[in-house]
């Protein structure tokens, strides 16, 4: 017998995700969501949309051709379009055609995925398709970030938490068109009208041609995400072990494919001398947190991914995504729209006008 | 009123950290310690030494010339040498020269640092110097990493965690020298004989160079450290959120100074073609964690820090920390000893032979 | 806005309940669970119809009349009949008949219900039937239950928990009959062929015939019940703030009609003599649980419950339940199986022999 | 190798105890407690008085001759007479009297006491007096309960947390006796004139005969509080699994003697009718808890005892307390401070108010 724990997911505003990826579907219960939140369906089946395989723009596809309706329903804790305080469950069944080829993949690990490390830990590969590794495990949390993101544009209509490419495989944004990008952009959904989600129609143009080729022939690529979370609110983060950039550091790792993650200046800053670093005091250095709290400023967060494995599994061509980036983007942007919305929770008991 | 939390640390394996840098001193309490673990309290003091300010290697010190003598007194949790499996309390004494200079901090937020955060989370700019933002408290963490270290020590002897000091400044290893180091070294004591723990004699001597005149002359710089954790336990993570490249990376955010992480390959993997990426399996790209779990072979994380703040306080000439690398580099050690223990004693929870 | 929160039950086998007696259903997610513990349907459907109101003994029906189904859907951690380690979701919908009535209750809060507090907390009576408070809510913990019943059924058979109905209103078992019911029972079911769960005929036909009285009357009765857990593991228990005897206490006081626990002598303790009372050594004494930990011995608990008050709510008139009791005893049992169940895999990690 | 956890206390106001009853000394971290509480040394030692054995009323020591200084050091989180918001340590050192005897309690279990279910579960009798299962353990939540009092008397000046004997042994209070002194009680120390903590002039002569003639004699006895909490904030206490009558009950649960606990009429409301019970809506009924939810009355528990154990101890005649009841009386209080103060920080997150 073994067990696995440790899908419960923040301090505050608690998620716990549930589901396998060959199973019956893919849900999430929240606990400590307050009530009367504005509960908008809309919002959560355009997130869902967003990083659902199949999605097209423009007609371009350059993710996995699966086709998944991932149509939720709410099992709990919403009453007259609003929240009621209680925990809010929600559930994704999957489609049938996700039952299959189960054999196939408990006979064979395959390179790269997680599948013999999880025979090593639990004696055995979940035959059901990955179970819990599998990337089908975020739909739990597109599922719980929509729900944050519904508490904030509500509350802190001001706070933007966008996600955009800056990197796929070798092709790369420079410095000035990310700086151009992120003073101009308001809203995750001018990125979607990118079909590879990094905002700039030239090196778009480039991604898709790269991926299209790259999804024939059985490539994949890695690259580069940049999480911006506009206007938040200040102050939020605790002084030790939860300092705001350790929480999102531990989110955004906590993604199949992550390899690295930068807060601001990140690598650049390390070499730096210290009084030319410090008199610079922009966002782009200290990344919009400083002793591990908001400053108010916008939180910058870089986050890497290594090139998917499924790629190698050559009976599926068409079926795996060339590189995951795109659909991961609305992932991290759930995440942290979890992370803030705890921290929001959190800060409540921080402040002197509060009690009484 | 305002309030703080998070100041408890680890699932299983829990530490709770307190004290404040002026005031009467800095502890640590832990729960969940197994009882028998042979309590040696010459790693405990060799652990504290490391991370002290005002040491010297060959009679040249590259850090802070403050004098703290770090004596830490036992409270609770060990008797005859051995832990009782009750909770352990460790405390250490600030000396009295540590009380002066509040009003000068009170009035005048340093920059770089974290007194206006504080202060616009918390309303008042902690007056004893710095309070929980202080790098003093790192003690605390390094207490409870001596005896995360001491258990790994007598149950996973094999299990080796070495930081060394990949780049300072503008002074930085080659991947060959770096490969070499990783290759050979078996013990962070080897790091330790070299002032700037960065275990090459020429870029040591280099180092010294640079940080003895940066001491001098008020500059500071950043750098990049490797944390490896040779040989570990297997199986170590849970497959969702609490993946170990998770909590790995989340405990060395948790660091004031840090600006990013990365695992194995980090960064590199973002432009690496995946099919050639994932055949080429070494330790180096994926860093030992599969799948958020412990494969068995080294894992390797990667750890950005900025430039110390402090030295802009020209009134603490010789006092700063022209880089904090060498003495942060026990400090990763001990984030890494408390993680893997935690996941250790979680994975006993895990196997079917366990129960009955 | 308002939030709730608390509703995670469990430190190791965590166990989070979720939906309102009036929206669509109520589930349950289990995190913590092993794996490949046989998933025994049978055990969860019996367990559920247990609980359910509308059952008959003998074609006497001295609970509430209200025809509920009940019939659980398997979401999640289950596939060919073993649980797989992942997070175990279960769902019940409620049937439309439930959906009604809301305006009434809304509009005036019924003498005896938590509708005044909770509109105190909250702002407002959740419109939907109570809500949470609702005794539907105990549908989720029995399915909990249900689980760690299959677990202690499959690791420690000799394990049996056992509750029964000592007194309900003015009708009450001798300490004899007690004692001769507690040496000869084996099973719960034993205690389901009497109607009352008084497993004693002749109280039984007393207690059936006050409560069919009671019910056409409007009148209500609360009682007594006594938990038994026959030979439980040794061991079992934290020596401070996770006493056996606490988180049982915690459990039992956790059902909306409950007044007290007592454990072993309980309130009878309070006028004995030291000496004479330390002397006799009995189960009856100790309760089976000292210095917070299990002996092994027979934890026996007493639990009290006030009158139900839907009593008051005439127009509901054969559709409340004149005692709560005996459709208490299987949500009483689904507590005490995943607090001890909780305390197994807890204890998992205080034995020497478990590490290597 | 064993391990002990659970010595984490609390989910908002969360302490933690540690120490060893014949170590260096008992201690406790909080973390949690907001800044700016008046941080009052005399209500601490106060608190540490009362529960300290060899104390006297008018002379009359009904108590342990033991003498214990108590004597608390605050070692961080309090800086000019207020809390700072960050973690607040405070330690007891233990006299050197205590370090005693140890071989002794090592060879032979004490009935009664937990050696044996401490050496079943931990492998080993502790040899330093019974370890964390010792009374002198108390000393650590009566530390946390002063902190809460301090909070409370500065917040909430009117909520008033107030325990008193009403039975020791044979010898019990009648209701008009208590429903006297509930209603003119205002201040537990009204309650300390009494050796006895028995409010009545004439029950506590009596009780002191009885147990001064115990202490000569080596008997001693159990018997019951009462623990109010008068004018306590509404709304405080979860619908689910942390009902405000579920935590209470676990705290109390939580001390070594106690046997069992009742809310408000508790056992009497077994034997009630329903439609008269509820109609007499007074306090007594329902003890100031409905649905889990604090509804501003006064909070009414009992709380029952069996007779200590060491009285069994010959060897140590005089040195034992022949009822434990008047020393436990401000560890109930402590618990139940700190119980109402996580929930009043935890409510905060429940209010529309709160948020922006």
């Amino acid at each position: 017998m073994e067990l696995m724990g440790g899908n419960l997911f923040g301090e505050r505003f608690q998620l716990i995700s549930f589901g396998e990826s060959h199973g019956v579907g893919l849900g999430v219960v929240i606990d400590g969501c307050p009530s009367e939140v504005i509960f908008d369906e809309v919002i959560l089946r355009k997130e869902l949309e967003r990083r659902r395989p199949g999605q097209k723009v423009n007609n371009i596809s350059i993710v996995s051709d699966r086709q998944e309706l991932d149509s939720p329903e709410i099992l709990s804790g919403v009453y007259q379009g609003k929240t009621l305080g209680t925990p809010i469950a929600m559930f994704v069944r999957n489609n049938d055609a996700r039952s299959q080829d189960y054999n196939e993949i408990a006979q064979k690990p395959r390179p790269g995925h997680a599948d013999d490390t999880w025979k090593m830990k639990f004696g055995h590969t979940d035959p059901r398709g990955g179970g819990r590794s599998s990337g089908r495990e975020t739909l739990a949390r597109v599922m719980g970030g929509a729900v944050a993101k519904m508490f904030l544009n509500q509350c802190f209509p001001e706070t933007k938490i966008i996600a955009y490419a800056k990197q796929i495989g070798p092709l790369k944004l420079t410095p000035e068109d990310c700086l151009e990008i992120e003073t101009k952009i308001t809203s995750p959904y001018e990125v979607d009208t990118f079909s590879s989600r990094c905002p700039h129609a030239i090196m778009n143009s480039k991604i898709e041609e790269l991926l299209v080729k790259a999804k024939q022939e059985g490539r994949s690529y890695g690259g580069e995400v940049i999480v911006l979370i506009k206007n938040p609110p200040s102050g939020l983060g605790q002084p030790v072990f939860h300092k705001l950039k350790s929480d999102l550091a531990s989110a955004f790792m906590s993604l199949g494919a992550t390899t690295g993650v930068e807060l601001g200046a990140g690598h650049e800053a390390t070499a730096a001398e210290g009084s030319q670093f410090h008199q610079q005091q922009t966002q782009a250095h200290y990344g919009g947190i400083r002793g591990g709290i908001s400053t108010g400023e916008t939180i910058q967060f870089k986050v890497f991914f290594k090139p998917t494995a499924t790629v190698l599994d050559t009976a599926k061509k068409g079926r795996h995504d060339p590189c995951i980036i795109p659909r991961a983007i609305p992932v991290l942007e759930a995440m942290a729209q979890m992370v803030i919305m705890d921290h929001i929770l959190w800060q409540r008991q921080d402040r002197a006008s509060l009690i009484r």
